[in-house]
């Protein structure tokens, strides 16, 4: 049996703390471990750095990037979601998104930079646009953003500028629909909804976004004057999904069948955020543990029917989907916690949330140095890659 | 007593460690402090993030990248060095230099992705070129890079590809000059120059580069193939020097008096790399501690002429430099210490190397982290920073 294994990029990433690159709390590295190394180990295992731009089913070959092709007897293909701006992707370059590590730091040297332009400001007015952060989308991502924008402004750098008060920065989480964190039991959101209030978050909901661009953000048809918006709102599937000619949903992800193979080529499987699966009479939700579970039961399916001869034609089991729970942090002590129907917040919630993301993060140095980092940032305050790397504009 | 910093960077770099950051040994953030941060403590200190385009001293102000313009009473220019291309600055997209971040990050990515594309090469010969290094200068810079990649290739990458053998990668370390180190006694350059080849590195000497390109390095009239070349040989003083309207020397510095103020301008002084100054006969070499030690001594000179409101027709201190000797690293457990006079080298050397750069590197935490970084990668031959961030182009 041989495997190989197409990426894009050279490492994996830990999505679940880029948010934490993008805030200059952990360096780019501490997240993310290169795919050669940490299959180095599987001798039928091939690791490929390139781009799979069509999957033709029938064919039973893919096509990369630059046209060469890759047979497959089995295909998974698992390349997930970006970021979707609703028919709005004018928006990007003034509300960037948050999915790969070259997205986080863009987006920390673009909230960095706002505090240098803010004490540079020639008017007060030019200051206080600077000083005003917009994250658009109140799921867990949009949370952590606000919450750790507030952190940064409060309590990172002060005594560091000589003209502003970087505490006087207002921070705003915008959500279209009536709550944030809609993922979760509403008791948990609010109990959120207060805490990011208490670190100096301004939330609104029911507040949808009709316009962005590079001074200001309208929401309920109200200009706002802000210079720094983080999109953290749509999620669309990966484009590959469209290239399977199958059924896709709205989001365009791909309708699986129940033991998560594609309609029609019980060969090809679809795993992760770009499957759009029911389980319970829920969708299985678009989270890091579904995906894993995925990836397990696929692995599993395939082994079987190799090791069994076993008939293509013969339905395979259906993926069974354990929900373990939810969690999300919010801030220094701040997270919500819903382990099927145990729910808690606040700090023992932190240091649940904590605990969780250290344990699940790849490689034992990279979770000795988040640690450390984690540490030092909680009792400093300081933020460890406060680094701005080029010129401006060349960011990206 | 106001004192304003401009600088290009939000950020202090410690430059001796920036080869790692080169080499996927250390993440940016780990040899870089927040200029901001630094300095809060200072209140009469403004940091400001910008560009000086030009000083003009008669006028006692420097204009800054916009236009806008600050005004002086004393002036200390301290813009250091870039790379020199010795008049063939066509070669610098194909040669990167090493003086920021964003330029170490960049040669990271080329030195990972070499590898990759090897691992992908439809012919040997393409195999072979990609699997081809050649670091030209043979200073401490090009010695530690040189040494670093032979060690990634032999054993950072071991098992990872299925295609090539990493090992197999050819490492050259190309000087134009007699011999490498230059600046060290010859007995410890020979000893330098015998632990590189030990590591696999190729030392050519008397081997002038005369032409680069996408493919190919030509030295001594000889066409070498090769995919990636580092650039670490020359090096020009900052264009600043040039507007200030004062004799230059060869490579563009500026001839300072002996208290480091510029001719005709007791007010103007000049500091570290660009500052060209003989001391006991011999030129004030462009390092780290030589550039430490004029700061302090404008510091004093400027302080003491306040204080005493002393006449600047009043000649002030000669600059005295102290040179406490010189060390370079040229790989695991080798390394090169010349302490005017006791000269040792291997692994005690290595261990003093390492102790004095953990030393001087600034802030707590970044040292604990490197600490923890290098002890990782020295039992585990393992560098943690092997992410490249972008698609292929992205790199800078």
């Amino acid at each position: 049996m041989r495997i190989t294994l197409v990426d894009r990029q050279n490492h994996h990433l830990f999505q679940p703390l880029l948010y934490q690159v993008a805030t200059a709390g952990l360096a780019a590295p501490d997240i993310a471990a290169p795919l050669r190394h940490v299959l180095r180990g599987q001798a039928n295992v091939e690791v490929r750095l390139g781009e799979v731009v069509a999957v033709v089913p029938g064919s039973k070959h893919v096509t990369l990037v630059g046209g060469a092709t890759l047979d497959y007897d089995y295909l998974v293909v698992a390349t997930g979601a970006g970021h979707a701006y609703f028919g709005h992707d004018a928006w990007e370059p003034f509300a960037p998104g948050l999915k790969t590590l070259a997205d986080a730091l863009r987006v920390r040297a673009r909230v960095l930079r706002a505090f240098e332009h803010a004490e540079a400001a020639s008017s007060t007015a030019e200051r206080d646009e600077w000083l005003s952060f917009a994250v658009v989308g109140g799921g867990p991502t949009g949370v952590e953003l606000a919450g750790t924008l507030a952190e940064i402004a409060r309590h990172t750098l002060k005594r560091e500028f000589r003209h502003i008060d970087p505490a006087s920065a207002r921070v705003r989480l915008i959500e279209a629909g009536p709550r944030i964190l809609a993922a979760f039991p509403e008791s948990l959101a609010k109990k959120a909804a207060a805490q990011l209030r208490k670190l100096g978050v301004d939330v609104e909901t029911a507040a949808p976004v009709s316009a962005i661009d590079a001074l200001s953000l309208t929401r309920r048809g109200e200009r706002l004057a802000v210079r720094t918006v983080l999109w953290a709102a749509g999620v669309a599937a990966s484009p590959l999904g469209a290239t399977l000619d199958v059924p896709l949903d709205r989001a365009g992800r791909v309708r699986v069948e129940a033991d998560l193979s594609v309609p029609g080529h019980r060969e090809v499987f679809v795993a992760g955020d770009l499957a759009a699966l029911d389980f319970d009479g829920r969708p299985v939700p678009g989270v890091a543990p579904a995906a894993k579970q995925m990836g397990n039961h696929v692995a599993r399916v395939i082994q079987r029917r190799i090791a069994a001869r076993e008939d293509d034609a013969v339905p395979a089991d259906a993926f069974r989907y354990r929900d373990y729970g939810n969690l999300a942090t919010i801030g220094r002590m701040a997270a919500i916690v819903d382990l099927r129907g145990v729910r808690f917040s606040g700090a023992f919630a932190w240091w649940f949330w904590l605990a969780a993301h250290l344990f699940f993060l790849i490689g034992f140095r990279n979770r000795l140095i988040v640690l450390i980092n984690w540490a030092w940032a909680y009792v400093s305050y300081q933020r460890s890659a406060r680094i701005i790397f080029g010129p401006e504009g060349r960011d990206d």
